[in-house]
């Protein structure tokens, strides 16, 4: 762990410091747990009281949190991204030392600056990146591409050919490569494969969460482009692109083909259906499934609230009626309609019209 | 596996013992599978045709259904409670040889009494509890605590420095202490990785299915208590607080910072957004999206309800103009009242209102 | 990779051909990408113009198609199921040379035609078949039986005593047989697990996504019959039952003791609640909820439209009032025919009737 003094982060990262320019931190930490010895943010002013009440070493907070703060602060337009440069300087990668781990199984050439964990199979004609890392129980196929500085953790799979960009980060679980579901159907019902013979290609400095799984192209590649935040337990299937800086939460499942714009974001278990397209800049809420090209940028939502439980009974039993509800609807204007012209026939000049 | 007497059962866990003391059981088995040889239960009344035709050796059931059953039974007032009682007892566990395989790699001290399975990694710092079990395949990193009989079956994965307590079960493929999902994001739309710095603390008595993740806390734990029961394929976000004895079925997923409280359930494919609560005995149902904190016991609901295709497409195109369809009824409510007033006043006294 | 000429397709898997039979291809490709050696395929009209600009090879399309195909085709009226075997024969399997990997610890039989990769792990009691493949990482329970030509990709997990049929082809991260979530509940809220004694059968031509689980029974077995399909992180729970030539996208849930009938299809995301039955032959759609029994074929879907998001606030606000809108229609239907009444008496006969 790093030990900065606030002045060294001013001159680093720019910002403004008020109080003692010579004080230490070594870690980060929330308004509430953190000690002298630690920096904390605010970039929400619905904390402010904990901003009050807090023992931090020094707080980055935005301009007009800066008078209440009690200790030394460091005064930011943006707190929280600024809060993260200081963790990522703070906690400091801690790579294992280079090499190869006596039970790894490796059949390409490893760069003395890459370190390969214990259990690891990586087969013929890979690429593996300088200073690499590739956590215990990984399995790499044949000819895969791992892009420098790139980091495997325990337990990963990647298949055959798939090809992976500098600084990526590949969570436990997840499973780069495996055959899409392309599957052509028999008179009789049965399923016939479609060899998957794309591939899988992924960006620099994309991130992959645990247990997601990004299948292979049928024909050509699934794309994952740069800067993509992909979150745990994300289904991606062949032959989707994800445009660059798009960040998307758990368990969110996109079928084949889908097009995802740049600089998205989907919200946690939404479903994306295939063969369609969303626009740069889009975002989806939580939950919400797309069955639509989204054409342009904004944010779409489609989930439900949820209520208690008899409210709900009564509430969406009527969504099995909805278009008999909308009938009557109809059927009354009409009636109301008919009815006023009689009355106001009526009551203008007293004579009636049918 | 056991052979036991009826009475032997009666005589550790109460019940009354209706017919042949002397009867023996090896297995539990369901009413219509059970030979002689065999126990079953009867929980639900509405299978009582079951309960007449069996051939089993003897049946745990409640005191009104036991006049029906034809062979030996045992009355409980909670039958399903005796019945996993029993099962238990006919399936003792049956740990392997204690001792760590060769082919595993491990860098901290195993208790004698634990068994360490092919191809392990333990990384150093370590804390491994008595009797504890680790399946081939697992990971487990630096620093981690496991408590005592605890079992983790095969290709789990443990990140550094998370807590696990006493008895866990945890299933293949689960992924505990990967990084939450963390981001700052910059003017251009590109995103800065927040490192995660906390951890996960899982108490005693909890099981996590297979392929479940748990991410580690931001800069604060991820908490789950004590009695936790967790299905396949959940994902907790980091800093998510999980309350003793809640259990959450299959595909649900939790993000960030959300509390659910002490003995909640959660149906399948649930998604609780994040920083919200929820409090103590509440039940949510499965496929409902909690959106916001709930903070009374009781059951919530928000799933449709599907339909025939076409019926739905009838009735779930009007739920794009709700807002409509209430304006219309607004609307026809006031015209009504208009011309009821009008009408009114028209058969009332021949005068007329405007 | 295979070379094939035209008239070799068509001798061995029917169909006309037009153009030169003497050419000859080497991949598949779809219509833009396809070279000279490739041969693609139209399959749907509305990419017609594809096809009219296509380079490849050959192209196999239907009857009403091969009018607009500037290059040699191959009639068929099924070009997707055509397509399918023809990219099945251009992509024939490489198995790897059979043997075992130095560091597998294997403790069963393991057939001379077999391979099994680097640090697999396979129990006693084990049946293996005939050309099976078992990918690194690979971790077989005791008592495991797998069919001939089976291929398990790196890192699956099958527990103690499941049954896995002929041909099966399974995906990394895949867990077969993990406990089902069986527990029962004390008074106070705590929760004792149902030893799940049944087991996992899966029949013959059965493909397994990436990091999808499949629950062992808790008394009888878990059965996914011949010839289905699942996708990527799929969860069947306990006793689940899939008929055959089942299809299941990916992200599918289905809670325990669920019965699917015979080559249904289900959408990706879709949720299926436990104890009910699904007849064969039918469709459920992407993202529903399935929670009562479906008794006949057909289409069956219920996830909402998405909007955007300002629509969404104002349409979706009036589901929480579904029922006092009902309520109010209801009442608008009453006032409005005692209104008409009186009015009809009205202006029928000038007489006033209350």
């Amino acid at each position: 762990m790093a030990v900065v003094r606030l002045d060294e982060i001013v001159a680093r990262l720019g910002g403004r410091l008020i109080g003692d320019a010579s004080k230490t931190v070594r870690q980060v930490a929330t308004l509430e747990r953190a000690g002298p010895d630690a920096i904390s943010f605010l970039a929400n002013s619905k904390y402010q009281d904990k901003l009050v009440a807090t023992r931090a070493g020094a707080v980055i907070l935005s301009d007009d949190s800066a008078g209440a703060c009690p200790v030394a602060c460091i005064v930011s337009d943006e707190p929280y991204l600024y809060f993260a440069r200081v963790a990522q300087w703070l906690n400091p990668d801690k790579p294992p030392a280079p090499g190869i781990h006596p039970s790894a199984s490796v059949e390409s050439r490893i760069p003395d600056s890459a370190s390969v964990g214990a259990g690891v199979r990586i087969g013929p004609d890979a690429t593996i990146g300088a200073r690499s890392r590739i956590g215990p129980g990984c399995v790499i196929g044949n000819g895969v591409i791992l892009g420098d500085d790139a980091l495997l953790h325990a337990n990963v799979t990647i298949y055959d050919r798939c090809r992976i960009g500098a600084r990526a980060i590949i969570h436990s679980g997840a499973v780069i490569g495996a055959d899409g579901f392309g599957f052509a159907r028999e008179q009789d019902g049965a399923w016939v494969k479609i060899p998957q013979v794309g591939g899988v290609t992924i960006g620099d400095d994309v991130e992959i969460g645990a247990n997601s799984t990004i299948d292979r192209g049928a024909l050509d590649d699934t794309v994952i482009e740069d800067g993509v935040k992909l979150d745990n337990q994300i289904q991606v299937g062949h032959n989707v692109r994800i445009g660059a800086h798009s960040a998307l939460a758990g368990c969110v499942g996109i079928a084949g083909s889908a097009r995802i714009g740049k600089r998205c974001t989907v919200g946690g278990g939404a479903v994306i259906l295939g063969h369609l397209s969303i626009a740069d800049d889009v975002n989806i809420s939580a939950a919400t499934l797309v069955s639509k090209s989204i054409h342009m940028a904004g944010t779409y939502s489609g989930a439900l609230p949820s209520q208690e439980h008899a409210a709900w009974l009564r509430n969406f039993s009527h969504l099995r009626h909805l278009d008999s509800m909308a009938d009557r609807i109809r059927s009354l204007e009409a009636q109301l309609a008919r009815l006023a012209g009689t009355q106001s026939a009526n009551t203008n000049d007293g004579e009636i019209k049918p």
